[in-house]
């Protein structure tokens, strides 16, 4: 199991001066066992370590990848790693992570397991929304989190429609509407009210962001079923967010079409990870208030 | 598939006046096209129509169980059919309802159909409370909506812990802790703010009642894992709750397991049937206003 | 007392074309008891009508001020008026309105009422953004409902700190914060969750808009504290908008003052004026479901 | 201002052994200054100590009252005080209260301050039930935090009619009906999703329990409003509780009047009192997260 991870790809944040250093001590942990190289997400290089590669090529060349940031950097990662069926490792440089769940304080010891074999895997899905103009596809585009379609404008509203498997669900009116997967639900649709869903799910949910209708409520659907969603004739614009990182704008003519995308993520975790233990960290769930 | 549903089992709630001229209606209807059996709900039986039975005998009579009243008539039904493999439609006497969804201003025409085969088949799935003290089973119970752990008097908080395979989720107050089918989504603990999950998940959630830690938030968990809740030891009593009709006191030497039960129960609906129509109405959603 | 009201000033929106042929049967209805002056709000006039004038010369000259459209042209009218002393009566052109509570379809009758005096009057106040840059004043601006500090761009965060007579009440990390008085707690206010605030109270609450601390809850304070928000290091871009209307980029050397503005603004009732009533229709508070 | 304090009336929670030591030291810091009087929450005494006093003997004795426990032991405290005019201090056994704001650490050192005239003083108001049978005074009852009208069995529904000055709020069904203080808005009206009310606000909440009406939101209202709710026909019993502490059986034939009970409590503070930092500290707001 050991020669499993030959050579690991770091995907680095070094946008950070005080950064710098931890990355160096990193670079130097793992260059003892295994070979090394590296995306740096913020482009340039760090004085003293390798120059960076395209990070297509340090996918293409690394039987494992590490994020070194936090849940915004594993994200970035995440998308890097597309149909490429390589596992990835989220190790944190800051605060403790959802998804960046090696803190970089244990990290030494972690990849010790983790190169002898001892960790676990998980496989979380991506979705995928297909962007329409008149029945026709204009672009396709995965995320990890969220796609959100939202208005033109902060603090605008928008009203549409959305549908399951060609029923419509709702039509309702607010600042917008947020599609998430499980791995998303501790992102922005919590702050949304949505529920938390556990990551070994196949399930989306369904979360608007400041509805005008009172009694909307967050849904929990099936990951297999096909979410669509179209701007009522009332809106003339909106924007489609794919994780935050993209947008794109929508029209009454645009319709996005969101399904699960079928080559999941592969997540490995320290073997004494526990989902709830991090949920808890990180929500200040403690008795002692 | 005619001859499928020979004889039509009737649950029927009897204890309001103005409902026996309907309930002595359906039978006619039903009488002109296959056996009918009844069970009256509150005792006694109805003028002018056939006795009652058991609901037992009904069930192993029937080939068909017809729930005649709203929600809570179809959720005592459903118990009763709990390992007999009888299909149930739930016919609502007054206001639409989240289960009883064929409307009596339509049953005869809704019949018809039914009886030709025209009709869509659900499964939906009850979960198992096994109430244990000091890791002895004292009783088994099982529900359609939701199993509440909650506190002794009204207003009254309680400390407990919620484990999912042995794992902690957390260890919070509040005036209790439901845990809820995709059927008791709509239910209670939709006051309580949990989300609303379609009915074709094997998901369960947890919905804490006025949490004292303002952060908590539901939960949605796969119903394969088994949930256990017990007091904590600053609570000293309880009581547990199965879809709003038992309750039993809990106290710190008890502990209730919570799991999905393996024989589900099957709804039928007419072809028209529409889950998302149904909780818009229910819900009053819409965009005039 | 009738009188009093000789010349009534009438404003309106004119973009929807449906809405002409009211437009001119209202002009003709005040015409037969009243001296009218109109301000066209979408520019230009209606065929057949007086040319419009500024709306500055329409409060000018006017002893009633009437705004017929909905609640959003009320509150154009409202910044109108500030200052003016003169009372605003809200006439609906279509769906029932928070604040233009005559409907079109009683508009006669309740004229005649107002005319003879039966009416009842309700002061309501605004509050004043003064915007600073190193402690000295950029601008200030009126709004009726709220003003709210936002992220540059849509779906972003900014974390802020609010102060209330110069004590910190919290730094966040959220979309937004909404300033709001009781007027505004019916708009955008109520579905970023906000409480209902009776128009006669003297209060202001602060509404985090999807904050991410889930802790967070809004907070009702007294109207004659001062309110300042500013952004944190972390965040270098916001923006401030008064009543949804206009909008200013906000830095870190940018402070936003709050405070009530000392002049109220005085909205007339027909006399059967019943706001809990109008909460009930708005909000589709009724038992029957 | 020094000798205004020479008697002081201690109200202390004796029924947990580790506090015994405590209040020992705390008795003997007092009589190191002032007089002291003694009356014990859980009867019996303390070794060593002075016996104890009824309630209303030491409320007539003491030129100060100090409540040694909780916020559950200063509401206690609170209501002997009404009328009295005697102003109270809330010292905290244990966990930081929102009322009991002084620590038992610092204790010595606020105390001198408080000696020297060295505090705050804030007026709080309580709230009156009136309980009524067919217009006919019952009984009357105050309360500090709330007043909650309530379903009769855990987990069960009411339908209540509530009223502001004889206008109908809304009929509604809940688990319960909450009346809160802005002193209460921090207890239990706050796990029911009720807003954060400014202690110096004279304002009541209506904050619903798990409404089944979605759409439904916590109101404002002036506290010089009077508030009255009844059960709706379809609900036969109810119950009625004041600060959590007694219960009061309600029937179709009861009405329930709330409002501001004329005579105000008043708190003492030491000098750096910060209520928001309290709410901070409380509620876990702080950005590291």
């Amino acid at each position: 199991m050991q020669e499993k991870f030959k050579t690991i790809g770091l995907v680095v944040r070094n946008d950070v001066q005080s950064h710098i250093e931890t990355i160096k001590q990193v670079v130097s942990i793992l260059n003892n066992r295994v070979d090394v190289i590296i995306h740096y997400l913020d482009g340039g290089a760090v004085d003293g370590l390798m120059p960076g590669v395209p990070v297509e090529n340090l996918v293409k060349g690394a039987d494992l990848v590490i994020s070194l940031g936090g849940d915004g950097t594993l994200l970035s990662t995440a998308s890097a790693l597309v149909d490429s069926n390589k596992p990835l490792l989220g190790v944190n440089l800051g605060r403790l992570g959802f998804l960046a769940d090696v803190s970089i304080l244990d990290f030494e010891q972690h990849l010790v397991g983790i190169l002898e074999g001892r960790f676990s895997v998980e496989k979380r899905f991506f979705i995928e929304g297909t962007f329409m103009k008149h029945g026709k596809v204009v672009s396709t585009n995965i995320a990890f989190n969220d796609i959100i379609v939202h208005a033109h404008q902060a603090l605008s509203m928008i009203e549409y429609e959305v549908f399951s498997n060609g029923d419509l669900i709702h039509q309702q009116r607010a600042d917008g509407i947020i599609v998430t997967t499980p791995t998303g639900s501790t992102a922005y649709a919590l702050s949304g009210g949505g529920p938390i869903m556990h990551p070994s799910l196949e399930t989306l949910a369904i979360v608007p962001i400041c509805p005008h209708t009172l009694s909307n409520r967050p849904i929990v659907l099936p990951a297999d079923q096909i979410i669509e969603i179209s701007l009522s004739k009332s809106t003339t614009l909106g924007k489609v967010n794919y994780d935050g990182q993209s947008t794109q704008v929508m029209d009454n003519d645009h319709r996005i079409k969101i399904q699960r995308y079928p080559q999941p993520l592969t997540l490995l975790h320290p073997q004494d990870y526990d989902y709830f233990q991090i949920l808890r960290a990180k929500l200040h769930w403690s008795t002692n208030h």
